[in-house]
């Protein structure tokens, strides 16, 4: 019998496992919300955006775009913002779950060949009179961690 | 009758509505899982941590201290590094909830004197042999919106 059923008060300690890039992209295949992480004017910045994977890189879809038209953009050609994308699935209770941090070099996507084939349900804009923005991140280095039972 | 009921094909716009102080800091009192944000040697990171309320400033306890023992350590004393506390709501499903984003000094609470009134059930270390890393962040700015019905 694990030590916290045994002992209710004792402390239900967990361990950390690594997760290797495939099992990190595995976890990511299904879409949902993930946090684009990247240094605004204003400091440090993380903010919730819907994604999908789309062949081996990550596109998030933005409700506000307005709040990084200037950060996210270098003003020089060709050369892209790193950001950094953030998805956990934490059960506080159970004290299980995992997280991915993958980073890359943020790429706009402004035109509307390269948009069109990648709005669907998971990316469509749901924020009245704001389009979605999409921004595709290539993942340049993926880490991730499970926590179990120890 | 909401359009969407009226056609569930149609989209489900919302809207974004801006947070007050007081509005964020109330979304954020009874704790619960965080997201610290920083620019680490590696580049744009965020990483979930357990959190707590403590008078005006947020406390994060992490999970893996080794992570960033170097990486939110400036090496002058007093200088302290500039992070973000991310926190959200959001269900996709309803496409409602709510975004929280604090930004402030990390300051590490490395005394006994300080930690030990601040460990209790929701900041306790339950990551085996890795004592809980609790780090103050006094907030010098707060931003939030709330995700509605347009």
């Amino acid at each position: 019998m694990p030590d916290d059923e045994a002992n209710p008060g004792m402390r239900n300690w967990r361990a950390l496992q690594p997760l290797t890039e495939a099992e990190c992209m595995g976890l990511l295949a299904d879409g949902g919300m993930a946090r684009l992480v990247y240094s605004s004017r204003y400091g440090p910045t993380a903010l919730p955006m819907v994604y999908r994977i789309d062949g081996e890189s990550i596109v998030v879809g933005t409700w506000d775009p307005a709040l990084f038209d200037e950060d996210l953009r270098t003003g020089i050609a060709r050369a892209e913002y790193q950001v950094a994308v953030e998805v956990d699935q934490i059960d506080l209770e159970a004290r299980e779950g995992w997280i991915v941090l993958v980073r890359g070099a943020a790429h706009h996507i402004d035109t509307e060949a390269e948009r069109a084939p990648l709005i669907g349900p998971d990316l469509e804009p749901w924020i009245e009179g704001v389009p979605a923005h999409l921004i595709r991140v290539a993942p340049t280095s993926t880490w991730g961690n499970r926590i179990l039972r120890a």
